[in-house]
């Protein structure tokens, strides 16, 4: 039977992000199965940067809306972010590495099948629809959650 | 033989707290033995608002005890906080989609007989008392924590 | 079979490099091999206090140099830091109640054969030498993270 890794992605910032996605990939060349469930912040990572239907949301919905991030760029650093200052520092040193950035490993997992999820419950309070996700998110609640953490070898929350 | 969930609370923070909260209820719903191990910042979520036994106190530990939130209520957001602006648009976000608040998912923990450890460390160094916790709070080492998750299908830090 | 524990320590703040230590040294008490895999920020509690190499490094990799923690001592707080008070308060706690600090831990684990990797492609692109890393630190990638987190009874991302 085929190993399988579970993230739980709660978290919404680009080195969290990416630390998830590079485990996501190295487990997919691997052979395993994965799935990110992305739940809260993490639903940012997943959010088409460009598709808001303000008209049928509240004014809280809105506000969370615009502000928070929409799409792999747009995450801040969990530490030392300086209103972006230490985040373009960081993604220059990638470069100078020619260390792919965070869109690129989303790109790479969605290439790969891996399998995400979004949190029934988080979609619901912040005000998100289907539409505003990438194509293969799946919106399912905690106990598919854990019904597939409980068939997985590796469950991480992150 | 019952699957088993064991999570690690390390954070004091409303939304990690939820997210623990969902997940051991929906475990519970799944009959599933759960155990939330407080440690550090997570034993915010488990003391009671209303006793502070000021008196047998170091000042540090006094100190301490009145910056630190009490209970669920008091938890700030780990991200966007803005002084309690962010966690209140959260909140009455939560409300306007009938989602009960974290002192109800606590509530709702306590009455499905999710098993509630405090971390005998962090405990002692925070100069907490057995008093200023949930009645049902065991005060536990590392080494129990530890038996603990070696026994579980999940395991997850928080 | 010897049962094993593996920690992906993500965090470079004092508080959660704690609790993973304590954790370290404690599974190792039980006779579980331990694994810790220093990603990101996790790696400035491997790094020396002493030696910096700046000669070979770019601007950035120089600035971020500078910038993070170089070892236990130096790791911030994760909540209430208050610019190094809120974590002298902590430590002067720990000290009050005869708990060692985290360079304690630290020691504990390296005497205790805790196995420390060094992740590849964050030694990479913060531009850190293997010399500037705690001797039997191994520089390894996720690939080598991955088998040793399967083969592991808990697995936690701190």
């Amino acid at each position: 039977m085929k190993k399988r890794m579970n993230l739980l992605l709660f978290s919404g910032d680009y080195d969290k992000a990416l630390a998830a996605l590079i485990l996501a990939n190295s487990a997919k060349d691997l052979n395993l199965d994965v799935t990110i469930f992305c739940a809260f912040w993490g639903l940012c990572l997943i959010r088409k940067p460009d598709s808001i239907k303000v008209e049928e949301k509240s004014l809280y919905e809105k506000m969370f809306g615009i502000m928070t991030p929409k799409g792999p760029d747009e995450l801040p650093l969990s530490k030392m972010n300086f209103a972006g200052i230490g985040k373009k520092m960081l993604t220059e040193m990638m470069e100078e590495d020619d260390a792919p950035p965070l869109s690129a490993f989303l790109k790479g997992a969605r290439k790969k099948d891996v399998k995400f999820y979004a949190c029934k419950l988080s979609v619901e309070v912040m005000g998100l629809t289907q539409d505003e996700l990438i194509e293969e998110a799946i919106i399912a609640d905690s106990t598919t959650y854990l019904k597939d953490a409980l068939d997985s070898d590796i469950q991480l929350f992150i």
